[in-house]
């Protein structure tokens, strides 16, 4: 079993550091190799992700990823920029389908914006297309506009497509986890007005009737967004495309007030596949060792159910981080009052102890 | 003074009669027509929006409009839904500064989804683009991919697009409403994947070069769509295109938890402005008198300010929403315990006598 370890930027590194020593701790064999990705890869190599990374990744049953950028990079030209990493590992290794739990968990229940009674027991899952939509479609670029409100100024434009067998695959996905779940999807679609989702939401049916066990219901993009908000515990899997659901999957980690808990898995038609946290790289506290190593332990966890086929080293990470936090330690994102503040160094070792 | 009072569907008829009322009590002088609009004018005339109704609402100076939409027409083709009439409106009138407003009001704090401190005094000002970007742009439709992940198979697709020119303009409309309140615009984006939105900034940054007393703040669409849950009262005014404002707008009132109160206004650039309440048709509760016809009297006092030159008269109507509540009527959608249970019509006539 090899895996690639990709640290990236700003608290990636003491995370991924942690979610190793985790790995290690479990008596199995892997073989994990580490590269550089996003401006750490920039600095050494004059690219966010080096031929090098990319093969690595490519070559191994999965990619064990921190998280990538920082402000310094923001002047770079976009095609060198951290985040194209991240981009080109989805692109290259075909990593369409983006798992995305959003779980309340009862002892951060607090932590939540929305009062404990929306969210407690929230347990939902979205589940993202990542390889088509307007992140990758072609054309796109600048140009003189032909027609619209100003011809003959410049302008800016991207395209949104998806292709038949790019929806039917994403919506067996969907199908197929909801089985193991509650039951239910909801399609999320702006069918009233772009074509690219009435074709989604028309395909997603088509797929539909081979799953009569599972309730399908379709909802408009912006009717999510306010449903998430007001009754969030109504969903069950939540599938939709790259660019809805990167504004949605967001949304709804928030919500739980615990994204320093959230990890997230995209895997590929092969089941090769990337884990990584749901938050981002955090460049203010970068280096001083109060971030949230969990939701990077956990993503490590969903590797080994998904990708390595050890679904019972998984549970094990997933009893030892419920059991540190029943033992009431919390990194500083999610302390309160009466628990037991710690970093991450001493967060990874808790999780170690109590395997 | 002409205003085209376009009812259309579901509770919009109850609510829009309501608001009618309100506008004749205030004593000045209006010409008010009557028009279908949505299902109702499909039924009526085989069109959501007849030339008839389009010719009265472009010549007149305002638009109060209901809602449309109803699950019966969800099977007609496309240009014929009801929803094709606003986006008709929208793009014949040139309506392309939306403001949504999303303010919590203080004897309905009880009703958001959030914890009271987080949502107590929120008074957010959403202005979205409304006539460009994936709702408008060309080409769009279906066809059979000739590259992407699976060439030869059927695909759907639109074009995302925004002109210089049409940034530029509701640039200044988002700097010049910032003035007006805490000089403070966030510019939502996604520059680090779409080639519009990296543009939306460029154009965004150069105009604030002539506001120098607002501060400009870039944010991701979906770290905005965090944000608004984990702290929306650090946001003033938030400007962005038509389909992240489509989604942030509607995340935000529902943020409030009365969305049953938020009016909107959609302006173009001779000061028509068409004004509707920010929530739907609500077919589940039409024609039982239960709705709340508040937004819509709302969107009647900035009608009154914004297109017709009346500010007195809807600083009144503002005062007379603002004293209902205190006196504790509520239509179901923001009743508590201990307040008074009303329906549209009693709603509607508490606030003529509070004039
Ligand atoms: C960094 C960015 C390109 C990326 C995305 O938009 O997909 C991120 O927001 C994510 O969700 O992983
Ligand atoms: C009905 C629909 C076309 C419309 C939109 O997407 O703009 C609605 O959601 C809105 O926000 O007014």
């Amino acid at each position: 079993m090899k895996i690639a370890v990709l640290p990236g930027d700003g608290i990636g590194t003491e995370i991924v550091a942690e979610a190793v020593n985790v790995l290690n701790a479990l008596g199995l064999k892997f073989e994990m190799e580490h590269a550089l990705v996003g401006g750490a890869a920039f600095d050494a190599h004059g690219h966010p992700l080096p031929e090098s990374t990319l093969k690595l990744a490519m070559a191994s049953d999965a990619v064990l990823f921190g998280a990538v950028g920082d402000w310094k990079y923001d002047k770079l030209d976009r095609p060198l920029r951290p985040e194209q990493a991240i981009l080109g590992l989805r692109k290259h290794m075909g990593l369409f389908a983006n798992f995305r739990p959003a779980i309340c968990y009862e002892q951060l229940v607090g932590a939540s914006s929305l009062k404990p009674e929306l969210i407690s027991g929230l347990d939902i899952l979205i589940i993202r297309e990542l390889t088509g939509d307007i992140y990758f479609g072609q054309p796109r670029g600048r140009r003189t506009a032909v027609d619209g409100h100003f011809p003959g100024t410049e302008e800016a434009f991207d395209t949104m497509r998806y292709s038949k067998p790019e929806i039917e695959r994403i919506a067996h996905v969907a199908f197929q986890a909801a089985r193991k779940r509650n039951k239910k999807v909801t399609s999320v679609d702006k069918a009233n007005v772009l074509e690219t989702f009435q074709f989604w939401k028309d395909v997603v049916t088509e797929v539909h009737a081979q799953y009569p066990d599972v309730e399908l219901q379709h909802m408009y993009v912006d009717n999510a967004a306010m449903q998430l908000v007001k009754a969030p515990k109504a969903f069950d899997v939540v599938v939709t495309g790259n660019m809805f659901g990167d504004i949605l999957s967001d949304e709804a980690s928030m919500l739980t007030g615990s994204i320093g808990m959230l990890p997230s898995a995209s895997l590929n038609a092969k089941g090769q596949g990337l884990y990584e946290p749901s938050h981002g790289s955090a460049p203010d506290i970068a280096g001083k060792g109060v971030a949230n190593p969990l939701a990077t332990i956990l993503s490590a966890a969903m590797m080994l159910r998904f990708s390595l086929n050890q679904p019972d080293a998984a549970d094990r990470i997933e009893a030892a981080v419920q059991k540190v936090l029943a033992q009431g330690l919390r990194t500083p994102d999610i302390y309160s009052e009466g628990t037991t503040k710690v970093g991450t160094a001493e967060m990874g070792a808790a999780v170690v102890k109590a395997l």
